[in-house]
């Protein structure tokens, strides 16, 4: 059974453009923060310790986004993350942001894990691969 | 000929993490300024007075987006964008980011014709498609 | 007995610098965040309510900040904040944010409430100033 | 004869709220930046260079903004920066905003010269000094 990381988010005010409506890079800011949020309470790999202590990050390769419906301030968005593909170097997440029963977007970062002292791609940890398994999606891309 | 509509960007302190690169979401703040600075340049539409006089909009629909190459601060990024699709209601625009030989990053924004008040796409107007038309691409995609 | 509204937030990866500090203009939103929670939690004026509903808003007129130390990537950091000045048509706040022991930052904002469509001070609401009288610090600017 | 050193900013949708007018954070990025200018262009010292290369930065201590008028989308405001302070080891900048003839904003950064490594404050070298001197308010608090 895949589990779902779920975590709730406030939009705010300052996320939202004259149309009243969220002005769509602050979505790109929760969906990091939806991933560095796994990375701390799943991965047990806090983004400040990663970077800072390990010398390593995880930047973005590839990203896929839809849009189906707008947010506004005051609304509660739950970020549903599961992973479609474990990678040799790279997870691909899916998350989808749903309030109440409306699906608002559905996005698919590729992330790639990197040395930051070389910037080279280094192969997934075995913690790192044993926990991430436990989110993959029964239909996830096979290599 | 296509035309290509360019744009050049400081890559700013503000802009950059720990890790000394570009913090993705603020890409995406340039993608969106740069789709801006086309529709006052060549549409002759500002944001203000299309948000604010017409009560329309240009929301994202689709995004998708690769990352090929950090940027740090100081760099100056080129923004070239090109449309691959003139839809009925959206355009699709096609955007690659340059720092001298280097593509940084390839970004392809789907956004749609919006009226405000009732939150349905509108047909582009006339002066809209005769505008972009410059800038299809000669491999755009057909409907 | 003055009562001390606290929220916490996590500073987070994007809020860091290339110094591994907190960029400033992040502590604004920040605080800003903060006053937005008091108007829901205490006033029950949340700010989506308040601006696309009562077309009414509170934009800043004043600020003062001392930034005291740095905060870094995965702090947990505690804003308190108290009302220092009730006038008759704006609120001066007075956040202290803590981590620990230690004082990171204190900022004394002045906001006006305003009827964003004539954009004309008005007189605060008995609501208002009786739920924000709670706040009040005893050592208060005394008008 | 003070040197006065300006900057023009688009505002932009992305800086802009539901009542249309600038989220007071943004003003915060833009004041930053345009100390940041100041640094590139006058001390010839980019903030890459300063923070990645010399390993110092230039930290806010303190900071005071007055509120004059809101800035909507598509406003082009100069931003005008005189020095009202040079310290020891810091520098306190005075930014008038202006969009034609009416104020918007001003603000009083200082800021502090600091050694990122050891995070001590530095006395400000002499080529900074005497650049800095250029912008000095001949109303500037004497020490």
């Amino acid at each position: 059974m895949t589990k779902v990381y779920e975590v709730d988010r406030l939009i705010r005010h300052g996320h939202t453009d004259p149309a009243g409506i969220v002005y769509y890079p602050r979505y790109y800011e929760m969906i990091n923060e939806t991933v560095e949020d796994f990375f701390r309470d799943v991965l047990n790999l806090p983004f400040g310790h990663l970077h800072l202590e390990q010398k390593r990050g995880f930047p973005l390769a590839h990203m896929e986004t839809d849009f189906f419906a707008p947010s506004r301030c005051d609304d509660i968005i739950r970020f549903c993350l599961t992973i479609s593909r474990l990678g040799n170097t790279s997870v691909t997440f899916d998350i989808k942001a749903v309030c109440g029963d409306e699906v608002r977007l559905r996005a698919r970062p590729t992330q790639v894990y990197l040395d930051l002292q070389t910037m080279q791609a280094l192969p997934l940890s075995e913690t790192i691969r044993t926990r991430c398994a436990d989110y993959l999606s029964p239909t996830h891309d096979k290599e």
